[in-house]
């Protein structure tokens, strides 16, 4: 399959200026941007971009994909009883059917808001792996690993032995869309021969890690005293975790120290700020962290505590929100975000050639909609993206060289019957 | 014109349950809500709501309409810096004929943001007044006022003459959908006489007064030095300003004493969160000035401090900033907050029988689409418009009973024709 994307305008980061471009899409790659008038006829199909904004497809940097089925489940609970009373009694009915469902509720989702690939850390993540091969997307999957036993063996770890076939089963599939990780859940649940032997298992395979690290400030304080005077970023780094190439979803209140470890190890920083501010656990210190050295990608986290999966409407609250708690308007600029919704995603992904307007590279790309009434004016096409647009102007979304949808339609969901089916689902488990 | 709305959800702060219920308008106002199902052809016109979410209309309690041609002209630069370097020079060559475009291209992006009234602070006001008469919806529009001479006198002010005039010619226009509130641009630009007068002409001629207080730390602690130890709010009650009914933009620095007086006089306090956090002001205390009975509506502030006009956006905002700040979830719920984009602005606005869906009042009302795939699952469609809604959810907004917003297309403006007007205008003025 051979796209021409014609009168295409970049974003000014992608180095092309900020006239209209050509850009020739050959199967799963750009195979040129530039000036000249290519010709047509050799193309199996022309879009004219008539000057909308053409820029990489967003990468959602950690995801709980299946908990859509819990989007507004429990609200406006303090954490421990959002978790007792209505997320884990929720989590006991939770099948593999439930749960495709609840990926594909969220891929649809995502598709639509412009993300082409996300970083997921759940349970039946069989299901995640068949939503994701069916729908045309890519992600990074992992089998959410606990442990609470002091010195599990792990040829005992049903959770761990899940991972590891998942790894076996899926890791590379699709064309390598579809790729597994390895991750443990957080510091305060689990124990250090756990950590070691996932840890371990991962350097041997060549898979990445995803963590939850300093979400919330009890955490921070409880493993403080439980560990010694080691952060959550201390602790795995003691246990040889952050060997392995690990994406820290929230941050919120690292240390300098932790960030002196992240920078050495390369871990990468997810930030996911509508999640951290709705479950009343903090503000991360975005500027510091970047001013470290840290890589910064954008995540959703799940639906249950966001409720959307909208990396655009995360990228344009980061923008706004560090500037409004540090009361400085130039902590932040616009030209700092683009990347975190887009390439620093990618990266977190282990995917090199994606989240970028390159020849050669995958073919990962919206279109944002410039005519739209909130985008006029305007003077300068990444600050229209920070500040201005809204998911209603993503026009297309392209994975992989690949339309998955266009002007309001899909190309791989039939999106009448995932709504029905999703909601038979619902009512069965959790009405 | 009689339109009959069937099958539709009302959010439960309505008082009709979460039934599909009938809803029928007759002129501009709601004249039938409940279980019955009314003869069809007794109606110009019937739309199936298919269990769609029945709202009132959004309310936005504060804008610069016009500045909408300044949306993304001078970014991420300290306030002083964005207002002497960009926001003045550009505010030299305003004319007539831009404003007017600028006005209506805000308008039209509140439209279909679901937004059917505005309370506006600025120059040009003539030609505000023009693009809302045309367009349908309403507003309360205000000529700004500044003082820098100490002893002004009343018949030399010709920025009060104006807004005099601008109230004589255009107050009640549109059958009451214009109205002219008086407007005082803050404490530390005006002086002890201009206040007086105005707030005297305001309280003779039975007109609202719009103010800015506290948006900055400097301006308190400014106002403090500079005023004896009164705040902005203190300054304008001690000149029987807040005799008149008020509404006071921002109040991210307001002290328990200026509560009392805002309770005591009845005072609206109007949130912009996202224009708060974009100039590095700050955070509004929310939780602190409901508490104190005062009450609050949502504002978008001008496109120029947003970048978008969207009550939605700041609805969802304020839904999860204050929890996050706080580090409470409880400390702001679903609950409290669709009044705030709805029924206090109307309120702010003294449009006492708009903001609501009851028997006899004015027919302002939007559908929110729930079968969009951002709102699947929705457990409680509170919870669904605080957390997961979007703008591209809007599919229907009502003023006055008038359909002015329809799937996508506008029934009272010709957009094609605005938006290539406007940007002639902005390539004439500001390129």
């Amino acid at each position: 399959m051979k796209i021409l994307l014609k009168n295409a305008t970049l974003l000014k980061e992608a180095g092309f200026g900020t006239e209209p471009v050509q850009l020739a899409i050959t199967e799963d790659k750009i195979t040129y941007i530039g000036k000249d008038l290519l010709v047509e006829d050799e193309y199996d199909r022309v879009i004219d971009c008539k000057e909308n904004l053409i820029m990489p497809a967003f990468y959602n940097a950690h995801c709980h994909a299946a908990m859509t089925l819990f989007r507004g489940y429990g609200e406006d609970l303090p954490l421990r009883r959002w978790l007792d009373e209505k997320i884990l009694p929720a989590e006991e009915k939770l099948s593999f059917r439930s749960a495709y469902y609840g990926t594909k509720l969220a891929i649809a989702e995502m598709i639509k808001n412009g993300i082409v690939s996300f970083t997921d850390m759940y349970m039946f993540e069989d299901a995640a792996a068949e939503a994701v091969l069916e729908t045309g997307v890519k992600a990074n999957i992992s089998r959410c690993i606990v442990s609470f036993e002091d010195n599990m063996r792990r040829e005992e770890d049903a959770r761990f032995a899940e991972a590891v076939r998942l790894a076996e089963q899926y890791h590379g599939a699709g064309e390598d869309r579809l790729r597994v990780d390895m991750a443990l859940h957080a510091e305060y649940t689990n124990k250090d021969a756990t950590c070691r032997y996932v840890a371990e298992f991962a350097k041997e395979h060549g898979l990445r890690m995803q963590l939850h690290t300093s979400e919330t400030r009890a955490e921070q304080e409880e493993c403080l005293a439980r560990r010694g005077g080691l952060t959550p970023i201390g602790y795995f780094a003691s246990l040889g975790v952050l060997d392995v190439p690990t994406s820290a979803a929230h941050c919120v209140y690292v240390t300098d120290e932790d960030l002196a470890i992240m920078k050495e190890k390369g871990v990468y920083a997810v930030h996911n700020p509508t999640s951290n501010l709705k479950l009343g656990s903090g503000v991360m210190p975005l500027r510091k962290v970047m001013d470290a050295g840290v890589t910064v990608a954008l995540g959703t986290d799940g639906a249950a505590s966001n409720n959307s999966l909208d990396i655009l409407k995360e990228l344009q609250l980061a923008s706004v929100l560090h500037k409004g708690v540090n009361c400085d308007p130039t902590v932040i600029t616009a030209d700092m975000m683009p990347a975190l919704a887009t390439r620093n995603g990618a990266l977190s992904q282990g995917r090199e050639d994606c989240g970028k307007i390159e020849l050669g590279a995958k073919a990962d790309l919206i279109m944002i909609d410039m005519n739209a009434v909130n985008n006029v004016p305007s003077y300068d096409s990444t600050v229209s993206l920070c500040y201005s647009a809204n998911t209603s102007n993503v026009i297309l979304t392209m994975c992989d060289g690949r339309i998955l949808y266009e002007n309001g339609a899909y190309t791989s969901i039939d999106i009448e019957c995932l709504r029905f089916e999703s909601r038979q689902v619902i009512r069965r488990y959790f009405n």
